[in-house]
């Protein structure tokens, strides 16, 4: 049986997959924009993941293609279709996680609870739903966002009028009173068989993933159960493959409301390569490859992981760990091999243990020797 | 930091290195004899590992030099001190692991309890040994023995007649009554810190270690804490860097004494690479980099190792994960890319739990999905 699975981006989510691939003997190929990136030890071939010549040459030997974001075009998906190459997470479904106006119209008819929601076709209707919704509303480009790009809140249709200019509709949103978000993270085969990890508690920073608890605190009951049964129902529903991670809201009066999805693994997920039987990134190889998914149990009562994020001011992450290691012999260092720079995500750290005080204490104190 | 590690040697072990390698951000490059082997994904040079001239040019630009085996020789290794390069373990404590005569006179000088030997330079020195030990003797060539390999159990010197006449020294060694075989795994830093694992229990077949069981049952109290204490003192002792396995027989009177030394990780720690807080591969590199060790803690009560010796006498290992995978989706599997051939070991599994029996029976059952 050959498993070769082709990835397009080099990314930390390729690279992080490689591992994977390694210990279960499969032969990871990623196509990547740039020599030197984050996935570099198994990168193949040099192309543009929008250039369909480049992705249908990589392709030629795979057994499947999947994904280090969502960012190829249906085009270009569509002519791997048509040249008979097995496409996962398909495109069908791919499409909702790289159009947020699809995705909410389409979870809406699942029946699946959502912010309020409306399509912005002109300053008009903006102001129309901003009038409905406290004057105070978040407004997201459909495609390309991510990390809090291409998301603003708003009282006025003024504040995003260059995304009017570029005549695309948008989508207004409700500004949910929440008391935390959390993240469900499953996995689907195409056959259908799916495995739900615990949800998490996910805390973001300049609306980018900073820290994750596993299982979230005090979910054992209700919220655990509603939130993976909304990504069964979204995973099914959208016949999403691979690793579909649902991003949800719990409101202040505990309803639980998805906020977004990706269809591949997530940050929100990084905690499950130290803290879970089977990690996301083993999961989502075999998803993809039709094999029988692992356990998603947790290995520990908890794990926090948190987010290396810009790096050191000056010098390398490696640079900081003889200090860090000598502090902190539990703790698990993932390094992406980026250079730092503000903002970027160039590592996490994941602790596990059975006091959830000194997990996260831990890890932040960790990820702390990272920082200035 | 600079964190380039050189391995010298494609095998499984150099291979099972590359996704600690991964995670840490750490440069991995592998000389390798032939174009696919084990460690393929890592490969920067092919080579001999006895050319000089190839191992020094391999050795440009990394930080240091460490071993997938034993068999780097000594004039290259000097070749490679003599050139500035940092090679852990060093050559003065590799060489133990080389020759079993030197390696049993260096224990015997610490005070370690080893089994009663002796140096055989001639079937008369064999034939007294044997009068004086029973008429039944294990009979080992110094170097180049491994897995049963160069290990004869004998009851006359004509029995070993072609050793003799390879005109090098032999080491015979009592036969030594134990109740079950044990190893200690520890690591150690050029600085001398040591990180010890648990003890394990180790199951041979064929003189080849076929299961582990960690924490060895039964070893909470004085078996541990004499297994770690000779580990800790042959690895300051001999001045070892990276890790130190030791092979240990539980004898029928309840002694430990040392069987065999390797000073690299070793087929009795993969359990580590999923049940340890810090697996031995990671451990190996850390240390060889001189960095502060991982903490070695089991992460649950049991792991079981059982290794995939030969491997399906049709077809390749992943013909079976879908029968495998949809049995036991707690077990990880460990493939070593290799081409399964009677007796070669391709490959391991590792299943972690609470109860003994549990684990050694998923173990098993998982392990036999690879065989027939």
């Amino acid at each position: 049986m050959s498993l070769t699975v082709g990835v397009i981006g080099g990314g930390q989510l390729a690279r992080m997959m490689v591992p994977a691939a390694i210990n279960l003997g499969i032969d990871i190929r990623v196509l990547a924009q740039n020599e030197g990136e984050s996935a570099d030890i198994a990168v193949e071939t040099l192309g543009e993941h929008t250039d369909t010549a480049a992705v249908l040459r990589f392709a030629q030997g795979v057994d499947v293609i999947t994904f280090d974001h969502e960012h190829v075009p249906q085009e270009v998906l569509a002519a791997l279709l048509d040249a008979g190459v097995s496409v996962h997470p398909r495109p069908s479904a791919l499409l909702y996680a790289q159009d947020k106006l699809l995705m909410r119209e389409r979870l809406t008819e699942l029946g699946i609870p959502v912010p309020i929601w409306a399509r912005i076709s002109s300053p008009a209707d903006l102001d129309a739903f901003l009038a409905d919704n406290g004057g105070r509303v978040v407004v997201k480009t459909a495609r390309g966002g991510y990390d809090g790009k291409g998301v603003r809140v708003v009282t006025s249709s003024d504040e995003v009028s260059e995304w009017f200019a570029l005549g695309e509709d948008l989508l207004a949103e409700e500004l949910v009173a929440f008391q935390r978000e959390l993240a469900q993270l499953v996995a689907r085969r195409p056959s259908g068989d799916l495995a739900a990890w615990p949800v998490v508690e996910s805390m973001q920073r300049d609306g980018v993933c900073a820290e994750v608890i596993a299982p979230a605190p005090s979910s054992a009951g209700r919220v655990a159960k509603v939130a993976a049964r909304i990504a069964s129902e979204i995973a099914n529903g959208l016949d999403v493959t691979g690793v579909l991670a649902v991003e949800l809201f719990e409101t202040t009066d505990e309803r639980l409301l998805v906020n977004e999805l990706a269809m591949r693994p997530h940050n929100t997920g990084h905690w499950s390569m130290d803290g879970a039987i089977t990690g996301q990134f083993e999961q989502h190889l075999r998803a993809v490859l039709d094999l029988p998914l692992g356990s998603p149990a947790p290995r520990q009562p908890w794990t926090v992981m948190v987010n290396v994020l810009g790096g050191p001011v000056t010098g390398s992450l490696t640079d900081r760990y003889p200090a860090l290691m000598a502090a902190h012999p539990g703790v698990k260092v993932h390094n992406y091999g980026k250079t730092p720079r503000p903002g970027r995500k160039v590592g996490h750290v994941n602790v596990a243990g059975d006091d959830l005080d000194d997990v996260v204490y831990t890890a932040r104190a960790a990820a702390a020797f990272f920082e200035g």
